[in-house]
């Protein structure tokens, strides 16, 4: 029997491809070993890798202008690495502050002494709604948003528009790939896998290859996207079960309707929820209700 | 059919290890989830987390003065992470070259702009030897050797002596728990999980508590070693599949006679090629032998 989860994170994994890896744990596709053990560098696992690679651009609709990668250290890793390398000396870092994440990754741009300029912020209405306006600082290095904040429940509607010279970077940790977006207006999405699209130990970073022309100079290696991207995110081990389960979950997503299909799946698992949360005399959702007939939540 | 495997890394794992894995893939202990889909703040993944590292510092004779941490990214960001903690403006890191992977690591310590001495090398010899002598720097902030180098096929014989307030660090991605070694006398040995106890995706860092004592101020959240210390490795999501893993392998290293046990076994299986390379008229050994009566290798 499998049980019911509802942890944010690392979350539930389809069956299927459960079943899938179970079968092939010590022996992948009759060769005699396991993914577990096997070398990153052989020609099975470079197709491990590239299927996962591939399928993931695909979903996203982007082409060759953009590249992915799997890293390791989660979205807390990025929001040092993203400053550290795509924020120059005269540039500000802007972020939408929209609780915990978003206030996880303004503290790591502190740590490294850069400007820092807080675009929009919701803590007036203690993170319960996603900010609607903002403003750029003058020399913006780019803009950083969360797309979707476990803790607070919130999510963007909408994929922000920025002047066409700066960056727009997401952490997208817990909804990427859960319903289409216009990812094309992005240059960086990054997030730990668990949430939806895999195993705990990988993350996963979209990147627009034009990026790569604003980053500072004197990288530490592994700090460096360029490291990466030169090697196929195999400069290092990488994490290769994970990215093999991965590739398995983005398999099982272009079999249940893309993110077409995702989206309707999870508006129905919401729907259970929130139904529920919105009828209630007990309950209350803690969110900011865009609907202005609801009176259970706090105005938008 | 298994295959043999004659990868570096990842390496092979023991067949019972990967049997349990499977039985338990959809169902960790009849609880109704997998591993790989499990909260990392669970009380069963906390009990995982804590059974590897019980066992790791129980194999290595260690006590309360050590932790254990298993983190990401692999040797490849210990090479930054460590001098970046541990090497003070006015220190020195010193360094013994032994190839491939020591040069990394100074690689990484000239990109931080720290003060750099190589205590000694056997570049003179194309690394086919380990230095038996090396000289410290004035102010050395810590010795770094690597006590074994898969590319070069040489290995460190004995644990190193160093003055009592020189700390003795040690990347032993690649002979990690095959032999008794006397692990006291380290103050933080660390690698790669995927050559000698589990899969890829993890790394082990052991550390002695008193080398935190000489740790610089100010660094960012996931560069200190305190983050980890303090939240038990799960500051941010762990790779949690692959500790799991581990803790298997450990307890199998246990049930075939601990450190004793895999020194006995490693050597029949080395022995299984030396005798080959050593007794014949085709292949010859590229390493240095300290045996005098070796006329195939070069002189040590």
């Amino acid at each position: 029997m499998r049980v019911h989860n509802f942890s944010a994170g690392p979350a539930v994994l389809p069956e299927e491809v459960l079943k899938e890896a179970q079968e092939e744990l010590l022996s992948y596709q009759g060769k005699g070993l396991s993914v577990l053990e096997m070398s990153h560098r052989s020609t099975e696992f470079k197709q491990i890798m590239e299927d996962a690679r591939s399928r993931m651009l695909k979903l996203m609709g982007l082409g060759d202008d953009y590249t992915a990668l799997f890293l390791q250290g989660g979205a807390s890793m990025q929001f040092y690495m993203i400053p550290l390398n795509f924020c120059a000396e005269d540039k500000k870092v802007n972020i939408i502050d929209t609780g915990a994440w978003s206030t996880k990754a303004i503290k790591e741009v502190k740590k490294l002494d850069k400007k820092l300029h807080i675009a929009a912020t919701s803590e007036d209405k203690d993170f319960t709604y996603i900010p609607k306006e903002w403003t750029l600082s003058d020399n913006p290095a780019y803009l950083h948003i969360t797309t979707n904040n476990t803790i607070r429940g919130t999510e963007w509607k909408i994929d922000p528009d920025v002047p066409q010279d700066v960056p727009l970077i997401a952490d997208m940790s817990s909804n990427f790939l859960s319903k289409p977006l216009e990812f094309a207006k992005y240059d960086l999405i990054y997030g730990g896998a668990q949430k939806n699209i895999g195993p705990a130990g990988a993350t996963f970073v979209v990147l627009k290859k034009s990026l790569l022309e604003k980053q500072n100079p004197g990288m530490v290696t592994m700090m460096d996207y360029n490291t990466h991207i030169k090697k196929d995110s195999a400069f290092n081990t990488p994490p290769c079960f994970s990215i093999y389960i991965i590739g398995k979950v983005l398999e099982w997503i272009e079999d249940n309707g893309g993110l077409v299909g995702m989206k309707k799946r999870n508006e129905e698992k919401a729907g259970y929820i929130y139904n529920i949360l919105d009828n209630s005399d007990f309950y209350r959702g803690t969110v900011c209700s865009d609907n202005e007939n609801c009176e259970k939540r706090c105005e938008f």
